[in-house]
Formats: structure tokens, sequence, C-alpha cells
């Protein structure tokens, strides 16, 4: 079992990001459970704008998006600018609705059977709003949303420290459901693995 | 099994629902597949103000929650009102929240193996965004979204007909998703019936 | 001059709200700089459901209406639950909706050359969601927007103690923003009092 | 007076764009009336990953920003992907918030005394939600907010022809709104020239 998780800070690969550091305590979870996991920071591509699966003339979405077909579990992680994802969690979703009209051997959209959360940083309030909208995607794509599969820390409101730099990770409501969303995604994925959705009404129009 | 779809128009008993009309569509094909179904239109009964069980005093809530206990598939359907759900939707999810604290034999919130879906009519803009703020709340509470579950009719911008003077029901979009909808929700309730939801790293603290 | 603000708490008169704790220090500045102001619980109202200006039958909304429209300024309070505005709050909004189609002498919006802001209270994530859903329904009936008219206090993420109890009060953004807004409205206010919004190209359709 | 109007279509220069089309209505108003106008389609430009006003190495927003600076009036004009705004519109929002902390000669953010607006244009349903995200945006970051100020052309739901196809340019209420946004947006700005905000009460810290 293989699980993807997008992280879609704005900084570069030499920063240190708060996301990452919260998807690192999913990864862990996932690895003590046997999952394999691929952490891919968006910002390290060059993906192109757009809406297809494949933009062209140096788009590295492409590369990225067989990664995802290849694995059952898929978390957005995103950091929060003015209470909102991250243009970059904008794009990646942008890029995955590209490909839902494409479909599997039965019919249904390429990304059923595949499980899916979101996870969410930011020094300060906007991650419910986040997360609804990447849960609200995923579900409208095809994926599966399993119960409690938003993890996300925030601080106090207004300026202040984030994820790191607060210590986030002495939050226990933080921490109880990095530990939610890991294992339900784990439980469906592997439920859909053994029983796949039956291809009964919701079949694409060919 | 059973499933109950919540009406939250704001319209009385007396009044033609257009969201009554569309999760029609939903009650038909969930009869012809064998499931017991329940309408309920909320602005009929007398629900308190608040997020407890039970808000005593007259509160017709604990009676209805009763029903949506004893269902294994929850659908939420709404108008919309200025691009938002309404707010007797809004007050359906505050009620159910109040209750997502309360857990099934094995420690899990009572709304685990329960799957839930979101029915949006209007007559102009507004329907994904409604839909977001369901599923969101469905999944946060404990809910399973499968693929989807969220089908809407709306018109063109601006004012306009609704869903039953615009003949809604020709809309074949509108009309595949009741069918991808009511399917998933079935395929799912069955599923999670068959296999519940394990009760590893998902238990509430006691 | 004259400020309503309605505090759209879920809980009975008799109860403490965090939310008109808040809103307090917005009526203290009002006060010092000789703005009359009334707080209104809406709980302590039988407000009907509906979307006209009078659903009749006991519906008190018209009363409170006509206090909003002799009052230049309007914020409205409300609580977070699962990371949006009250159903209380939504359903003020649907009863200023219900008269956003009638018109001033002028044949603009009667909300022309009012102005309103938002003000929001939670022991965690949501408020700014809340108040762009707020602010977005102000400007789209007719209100203007100053800048910076989103005052909120959330705690970090999880369960904690609301703004009372968490002494919200000693937070400098929150109470930056409570002084931001009130100002910018009672600027405004004045300004639209003297040089009112002209009546070119926002008459509505007779 | 100057108007800067942002498409943030995902498609290129050579790519027809329905945001452009419908964004193209009002600048036919704002010259009618006098307003010096630029659009600026971003996909032209190679703006960076980030938050603050220059993130150097060939980024081209500090180019895009000095226009907006000196412009009275903004309009952020989007497409709508999954019932949302842009990537594109989304990073425009990101580099603008990363000035806000700018200040004018009096000590306020950087963009009081400007006014702005959202225009969206899709296929089909978002265009509420995308507006509310843009316009509590803008007024969060110091932008007045005039009444009336969301345009917007969606069709009906599900597949279907966008604006340009579509001939949007027929719905009236698009038409009629197109109209109140611009007029608002030129009446406010002159407004807010000849009566710039007082510096009462909304002076950022030092």
């Amino acid at each position: 079992m293989k699980a993807i998780l997008l992280n879609c800070t704005l900084k570069g690969a030499d920063e240190t990001s708060n996301t990452a550091a919260l998807l690192q305590e999913s990864v862990d979870i996932f690895e003590k459970e046997g999952v394999d996991t691929e952490v891919i920071r968006l910002s390290d591509y060059k993906v192109a704008h757009g809406v297809s699966v494949d933009e062209g003339d140096g788009d590295e979405w492409p590369l990225l998006f067989e990664k995802i077909k290849a694995a059952e579990i898929l978390i957005i992680g995103t950091p929060l600018w003015l209470g909102e994802k991250s243009s970059i969690a904008t794009q990646a979703i942008e890029r995955l609705y590209g490909a839902s009209s494409n479909t599997n051997d039965k019919g249904q959209s390429i990304h059923y059977n595949k499980v899916g959360g979101a996870l969410v940083t930011g020094n300060e309030d906007g991650a419910k709003h986040a997360a609804a909208s990447i849960i609200y995607a995923l579900s409208h794509m095809g994926y599966t949303v399993p119960p409690n599969v938003d993890t996300y820390w925030v601080g106090e409101a207004g300026p202040g420290p984030s994820y790191i730099e607060a210590d986030g990770k002495e939050n226990d409501f933080t921490m109880q459901h990095v530990q939610f969303m890991t294992y339900n995604l784990i439980h469906f994925a592997k439920l859909l693995k053994e029983h796949p959705i039956p291809a009964e009404g919701n079949v694409m129009d060919s």
C-alpha cells in the first residue's frame, strides 16, 4: 500500500516548512503500519497552469500524477494565507480535476477506490475552511473521504509563531487528529482494496 | 437498511419545496433498491437552538435524532440563500455536532459506520459551496463520505425559475449525480455494515 | 448616528455569551465617540423562517428590522460551530436579504449608504470563513464594507476555553481589530451621511 | 483615475478567455466615464510563489504591483474550477497580502483609500463563493468594498458552454451587475480621493 503526501507550501526546497513537519507525524504512523510513503513538495517542481493531465512544454505534473495514480492514499497538505489554502494547493486540485473524467476499467472515475484527506498548518485561523475545500474537491472528483480526515494546527488569533516554533506537537487535539486521519485512511484503503466500489450507478458516460 | 433525508427548506409544510422535489429523485432510487427511506422536513418541527443532544423545554430534535441514529444513511438537503445553505441546514449540523462526542460500543464517534451526502437546490449559484460545507461537517463529525455524493441543481446566474418550474429534472448532469450519490451511499452503507471500521487509531478519549 | 450590533449567539438571555463580551469592546468605542448603540441578542426574539420582510404570525423580525433600517451601522456578531457562523447569523442574513430589493427614494437598495462589519468568537478556528460569509453578504445586499471590519478571537486548534475564560481581551491583535473596525465604520458612516452614493449606475429596476 | 483589472485565467496569452470577455464590459464603462484602465493577464507574467512584495530571482510581481499601487481601483477577475477561484487568483491575493503591512504616510495600510471588486466567470456554479473569498481578502487587506461589487456569469448546473459561447452578454442580471460594480467603484474611488479615510483608530503599529 502506498500513500502520497503533497506538501503545498509556498516555500522553496531550502526553507523549513511547518506543513512538512506536521505531515511527518502522519508519515511516521504510515511507516509504522507498513504503508510506503512519499512526501512531494510541489514547489520543487515545474507544474504548469491548466486543467489537463499534461500541459506539455516541460510540465512536470504528469510525472507526479503517475505517482498519485499508483497510490491508494492521498493527503493534500497546505499552509494558510488569509484563511485559505495556498495557491499551490489550489493548483494541485485543478490538475487532479483534469484527470477526474478519465475512467478505470469499470468505467468509474480514475480516482475511485482511492482515499484522501487534508492537513493544514497556519500560525492562525483558517484550517477548517481550507480542509473543507480540499475534502469537498476530493469527494467531488471521486475520492472516498473516511471520517475525521482533516488534521490541522493553528495558533490563537493574530500574528504569532507557527507549528514548529509554537511546539504544535504538544497539542493533543492535533496529534489525536493526525492519528485518526492516518488510521482511517489506512482502514479505508484496505477495505476498498478488498472490496472495490461496485460499478453500479456510478459509471461515467462513455 | 434505512436512509433519512433531511429537507432543510425554509418553507412550511403547506408550501411546495424544490428541495423536496429533487430529494424525491433520490428516494425513488433508494426504494427501487429496497432501502427504507424517510424524508423529514425540519421546518415542521420545533427544533431548539443549541449544540446539545436535547435542549429540553419542548425541543423536538431528540425525536428526530433517534431516527437519524437508527439510519445508516443521511442526506442533508438544502435550498440556497445568498449562495449559502439555509439557516435550518446550519442548525441541523449544529445539533448533529452536539452528538459527535458520544461513542458507540467500541469508543468511536456515534456517527461512525454511517454514510452521508449533500443535496442542494437554488434558482442560481451557490451549490458547491453549500455542499462543501455539509460534506466537511459530515466527515468532521464521523460520517463516511463516498465519492460523488453532492447532488445539485441551480440555474444560470441571476433571478429565475427554481428546480421544479425550470424542469431541472431534464438536466442530465443533475440526474446523473442523484444516481451517483444514491448508489454510492448504498454501496458504502452495505460495505460498512459488513465490515465496520476497525477500532484502531480512532477511539475517542474516555 | 446609530449602530446596531446583532449578537447571533445560540445561547438564551440568561447565559453568558462570549460574543456579547467582544461586542462590548466595540460598544465602548462607539459610545466614547458619541455613537448611539444597541446590542440585540436575536435568540431573545421569535424570528420566523423565511426571506420576506414580514413572515406574519407573530414574527418579531419586522420590529428588529425597523431598528436596523434606522441605524447607519450594522455589526453581525456570531459564535462559531464547526467553523461556520451560527444558524441564527445565517437566519439574520436571510431576513436582511429579503429586504434588499426594497429601494430608497433614489431607487437604490434600501441598504445603500449604510456600513457593516463582522465580529466572530469561537474557542477555535473558523473566524475568517465566518467573517467572509458575513462581509460578502453585506456587500452583495447593498452595504458598504470599509477596510478592516472583521474582528475576531479564536484560540489554538482544538477544544479549549472561549474568549472570556481565555482572557481574549489580552490579545493585542483582537483589540487592535475591534478598534480598526469600529473607527472605520464610524468614518464611513459619516462620509456617506455627508456624501451619499450618487444614484448613477446603481438604481434597481422598477 | 486609474483602474487595474487582473485577469486570473489559467489560459495563456494566445487562448480566448471568458473572464477577459466579461472584464471588457467593465472596461467599456470605465472608459466611457474617463477612467484609465489596464487589464493584466497574470499568466503572461512570471509571478513567483511567496508572500513578500519581491521574491527576487526574476519575479515579475514587483512590476505589476507598482501598477496596482498607482491605481485607485482594483478588480480581481477569475474563472472557476471546482467552484473555487483559480490558483492564479489565489496567488495574486497572496502577493497583495504581502504588501498589506506596508503603510502610507499616515501609517495606515498601503491599500487604504483604494477600492476593489470581484468578477467571476465559469460554465457553472461557484461564483458567489469565489467572490466572497476575493471580497473578504480585499477588505481584510485594507481595500474599501462598495456595495454590489461582485459581478459574475455562470450557466446552469453541469457541463456546458462558458460565457462567450453561451452569449452571457444577454444575461440582464450579469450586465446590470457589471454596471453596479463599475459605477460604485468609480463613486467610491472619487469619494476617497476627495475625502481620504481619517487616520484615527486605524493606524498600524510601527
